[in-house]
């Protein structure tokens, strides 16, 4: 049999009418590469939803495999018990990078990263796809965690919805660099300038009743936030 | 005349429909400082609303002054010249505060706090009104930059538009901590423990072109972040 080549992933995101930047289009991006690194480095996104007309956005956990993020939830969960079909959401994740404060005060800002994901996500209703896709936010909270933790017993893996969202709609928006104060007001009196702000890992800490013997694993230390 | 007492600001939203917890309802909180420190120490939000239909979920800097949240935005946004009577809005503010690595990949879980804020976002209209609200803004960027930048034009104050959401209908929710494992779990050989992780503000940058003998104020770097 002849091979047929894998289809080659395209290095951008389609823009449609929903991801269509009109505001400061300038800082917008549909790089898959940008993409992913901008996901990479959250651990907490900002899921939106409609429920009885009203919107509802949830700070909560998520991972990418692939063109996929995911989210979990308890399968008693009001909301993802409502899913069914699928839920029309807005996924967004976006990282503080610092304040511009400019000569004006219109003209200051923040520099920030941000990605909006639209689409509709599904439940993974398979046991064996959804604890694999589990093991996925515990290998993104330390690489190789998965397979330095117990696993999940049937009963948790019930108990525990994970939905699923493709990576089709998607937009990147990134402010970055430094004030955007017109020539004209280069010799007012103000100080103009930046602020960075980043987000730091600290220094792990043993839980208290760690069974003597047990060492910390390199892995822990090693998650990838905010860059 | 009779001096009245100014009437007591209660020291707990009242719970609604919308507020109520109900997963993980113990981490819950409707306590009005709990609510203002975390809304106080984030600068971006996350704004949840539906445009035809379809939930969309902005980051924008957002800011507190007494009980009224605002963001702003281009008086040329399609959304923001939507907004007419009011929009139904949900506002939501969180910060990861560590990553918490159960024996079992199933009580791992992520520390952190968010609130969440229900009502519908009017525009201030009034121009004066609208220049004190934009202070409260640089005032968080530094405290007292509104008097040390140059004040805004009423060309710049037509170009803006700000939305004022009241603080009513809010919950809190706050995930702080050790590891959670079952008592049966403690003897098995997997190591637990927790990876703290919080935002810092680095060190500030002048304006490369910034005029020679102007001093960085002591309170650009004085900026509240993360708590």
């Amino acid at each position: 049999m002849k091979r047929t080549a894998e289809p080659a992933i395209p290095e951008t995101y389609t823009v449609t009418s929903k991801t269509r930047l009109i505001r400061r289009n300038k800082n917008a991006s549909y790089d898959r590469a940008v993409v992913h690194g901008i996901l990479d480095s959250g651990l907490i996104c900002h899921l939106g939803f409609i429920v009885d007309g009203q919107p509802i956005v949830t700070p909560t956990s998520y991972w990418r495999i692939g063109e996929s993020l995911f989210v979990h939830g308890s399968s008693a969960s009001r909301t993802l018990k409502k899913v069914g079909d699928g839920l029309p959401v807005c996924l967004t994740v976006s990282h503080l990078d610092g304040i511009v404060h400019a000569r004006s005060g219109f003209n200051s800002c923040l520099n920030y990263r941000a990605v909006m994901v639209f689409g509709t996500a599904v439940l993974v209703t398979d046991a064996g796809e959804k604890a694999r896709c589990l093991n996925g936010l515990l290998d993104r909270l330390a690489p190789g965690r998965s397979t330095e933790s117990r696993p999940s017993t049937a009963i948790e893996l019930k108990a525990t919805s994970v939905l699923r969202l493709e990576l089709n709609e998607v937009s990147a928006k990134v402010r970055t660099g430094g004030v955007g104060d017109d020539a004209t007001e280069l010799a007012l009196d103000y100080w103009a300038g930046t602020v960075p702000i980043r987000m730091v890992v600290g220094q792990p800490v043993d839980d208290p009743e760690l069974r003597p013997g047990i060492a910390r694993p390199d892995n822990i230390a090693r998650v990838r936030i905010g860059r």
